[in-house]
């Protein structure tokens, strides 16, 4: 007897080279459909979607034979938000790291070694040294983009403490916190980052108390996501003449409003949600392992916990 | 019978840290001299002199028993240049791996990843990602700080060719090449890091040719010495639409007079001589592990070759 045939829906319009990508490692059993010449009748034939989580959640009460969707965002909040759980959904991890921890590192490379002062000089000046060597920093997360960061930082002779929910201990951090634990976490951090999902157990973790806790010289990166500051709060934090720069990636609304306080505060740097952006390679790589076990009727890697939402 | 006394100059007016670093470290059977006090009958007295090598070199025909100098900059050329070399000079080595792999590394992140672009922002703009992953990097000079350099970059996931005169190869690079062999080893390079000390062959060998075999949108960074590279060319080349950007922190003449035209030059960074500056306890921890050699009758670490210039 054959199997029925399965349909894949790609479901991602603004790169086309994921399909291509896709093109490469797909079966020939596999039937290939994309969303953007999606013909409504054909909703009823997708067993598998890889794309991306926000054009995802609208489409769930269609997709009667949908067994797993395999997320090409890091952050998968529409879909677990979404009331349909019966389907396998599994996130992007392990490709983040190297684009996240360039980022995480350049920043704190370019402030702590005033690069960005350099580069508008006119005239020969000298300023004393300043290292990233020796500094604390505290990242909060402690997933595979966290551990990654730690790693590259500590290679860079800084010492990294983790902060989690769970309360896990990983071998890339000096030392791990999590729960209440927050204001030893924080005490005297030379550099706090940010990387964690949005849930709402991170929901304004980063509060007045954990900012006011670091060293007052302190550089805050957020990367995660925007839910884990409360912006009036961070802009209170500086006002107070604490904290020595931010840099924001993430935010309660993006893009970030042009009329929004962020941008033209001396001591805020804000990009525009750029830090880590899914590499199509990368995103294909992680769907053809799944592919492979989903196929051989195996787990399938990084499935998503409904419940923790991440 | 007693030994004669020993005496040390420390010659080295702008920094007082190193002084009192030095102090700490002594054995008391040393007698101790500034250069700031310094009479001119206490010449004749010297034995060891810890200091910077420009201010030293006028001095050595009136230093009768001088035995050593441990220099306190990395460059020793104006040393190499006096006629006299009866006595062991010591080059500052180990020291200063750490804050030029900070400003090489924080130069290529935040070109690569358009942290300058960024920072400059007052509304959301979201560019193609860039990454320094995978990116061919020659490093000229494998000293021991081109070869920390090389470490940190090759954990950053870039590829690491090393160049020097010596035909030596280290581990630190996936392959090295020295002496003719300049356009295989630069041959399609994503970025051109030179550290080489001042010294004759040094002189221009960052030629035109060679900046023109690099991949046309490399960038460069010179943090050695000013002399590798004739000014005019490097212009030249740019004019060509040849390289992305230069950084450059070393020049033929220092302070970079202000009419040059490296500061407008819409593809070149200037920074003031301050990629490593001297770390005043790297030098006395050097210059402590010397003095217990030195007292015990061994070889030093680090001694100069006055016919190479390192």
């Amino acid at each position: 007897m054959l199997e029925p045939r399965l349909t894949l829906l790609i479901a991602e319009s603004e790169d086309s080279r994921l399909s291509s990508l896709c093109r490469e490692v797909l079966p020939t059993s596999i039937r290939v459909i994309h969303s953007e010449k999606l013909l409504i009748h054909e909703f009823s034939d997708v067993n598998i979607i890889l794309g991306a989580p926000d054009r995802l959640a609208d489409w769930l009460p269609y997709l009667p034979k949908l067994q797993w969707i395999q997320s090409t965002w890091a952050g998968v909040k529409p879909l677990v938000l979404a009331k349909r759980h019966d389907y396998v959904l599994t996130g992007l991890k392990g490709v983040f790291g190297q684009a996240m921890s360039e980022y995480v590192l350049g920043w704190l490379l370019a402030l702590e070694r005033q690069i960005l002062t350099y580069a508008a000089d006119v005239s020969w000046n000298q300023r004393p040294l300043c290292s990233v060597q020796g500094k604390h920093v505290g990242i909060m997360g402690t997933g595979d983009i966290g551990r990654a960061v730690a790693s590259t930082l500590s290679n860079m002779g800084m010492v990294c403490r983790g902060y989690n929910q769970s309360g896990k201990v990983f071998p890339e951090f000096q030392s791990c916190f999590s729960g209440s634990n927050m204001r030893d976490f924080a005490c005297g951090l030379d550099y706090l980052v940010c990387l964690m999902p949005d849930t709402p157990k991170t929901q304004g973790l980063v509060s007045r108390d954990l900012l006011m806790a670091l060293d007052s010289d302190a550089i805050l990166i957020n990367a995660g996501r925007g839910n884990c500051i409360d912006e009036l709060d961070l802009l209170w934090v500086l006002d107070q003449g604490h904290l020595r720069y931010c840099v924001l990636d993430v935010f309660r609304q993006e893009p970030l409003p042009e009329s929004h306080p962020f941008w033209s505060h001396p001591k805020i740097y804000v990009t525009s949600h750029t830090s880590a952006p899914t590499d199509p390679a990368g995103a294909v790589r992680v769907f053809e392992m799944n592919l492979t076990r989903f196929l051989n009727g195996e787990s399938l890697l990084y499935a998503v916990d409904f419940e923790k939402g991440y």
